[in-house]
């Protein structure tokens, strides 16, 4: 599911230069088509007809660059409403189902582990994440949610999601990485419906 | 709770030279003193009297070495009977409280979250660490348990743990970020409960 590259660029940020619209331009792509570990500043720098101590200028580093091009690899705007209206009781259900159907295909799962790896590197990059989770993910759902506490089960749902992420894809432990999808949804879509609806102690 | 340096050391690889010693030596006091993060390749060399090409040697990077000498921030043969035995209908309870404890202490937060860090960064690294998890905490815990799928539910526990470190420790949401220990615990409590004890669905 992965969004046209730069449809997000147009006035994101005021007064860039035609080089750094360049460097944005090349990292997508390069980045897309070759993963966060195998694209390099180099590369991306060449491409863009650039020094790459340009790019460290403008970006700082590879983890940064990501965080300034990734997007979510699915738009929030156009899943959540679904996920979230219906039927209340399986709402957890419906959020279980959906994160692991993203994490099953290689592409999405290679941007959220790559979101997640540029987190774990640098502060600055972890400052990016919070900032794009918290506008694009834990303010639309706590609002849908209208419960008490609502951004805090934002949080919650999420914790368990990004532990998924970091068991399941980044650290691979066994038999949770080799577990089916089903198997997988059925263990935790309480955990989340718990988080999202239920009083929380 | 941090352990005395170097005392799972003797023995834990054969044929090592004298100069792999003297730079694990250092690695563990620089990276126990300055953390993860301001520890450096050069500074660990110079101190074991070596050049840093001898330390890219023998640990390919810094993320390896960290890995090379890190231990959890707890002893997990001292600290799992006790909460595991007792009343299984508050393992859940007892599991979230120590997790908390244990995040609260800015020395094993640094350690835990550098972990995290080592393992997000490269894939050798995540697979030392999933060795040690899996011989550490995953195996004991799934003895203690007894139940069936034990492996899966200390997998699934570990899981929000880890997700817990890079929600409010990492990447920093908020409010889960600031929110206070017991608050968190009767939130988290519910879900290890769960994992460890329930059917999975």
């Amino acid at each position: 599911m992965p969004r046209e590259a730069g449809a997000r660029r147009a006035g994101r940020r005021p007064g860039t230069s035609g080089t750094r619209d360049a460097i944005l331009l090349s990292a997508r792509r390069h980045f897309a088509e070759l993963g966060y570990d195998r694209a390099t500043l180099r590369a991306i720098a060449a491409e863009a007809g650039v020094d790459p101590a340009l790019v460290a200028h403008f970006f700082g580093s590879k983890q940064r660059l990501f965080l300034s091009v990734v997007e979510l690899p699915f738009e929030p705007a156009e899943v959540l409403p679904g996920l979230l209206s219906g039927d209340r009781e399986s709402v957890g259900e419906r959020m279980a189902r959906f994160a692991i159907s993203v994490l099953d295909d290689p592409e999405a799962r290679a941007r959220v582990v790559g979101m997640v790896r540029a987190a774990a590197s640098e502060p600055e990059a972890a400052r990016m994440l919070r900032e794009l989770l918290t506008r694009s993910l834990f303010t639309p759902i706590a609002e849908a949610l209208g419960e008490q506490d609502a951004m805090l089960r934002a949080n919650l749902t999420g914790s368990q999601i990004v532990g998924l992420v970091m068991a399941r894809h980044v650290v691979g432990v066994e038999p949770l990485a080799s577990l089916e999808g089903d198997a997988l949804a059925a263990a935790i879509a309480p955990t989340l419906q718990r988080y999202l609806t239920a009083p929380l102690g």
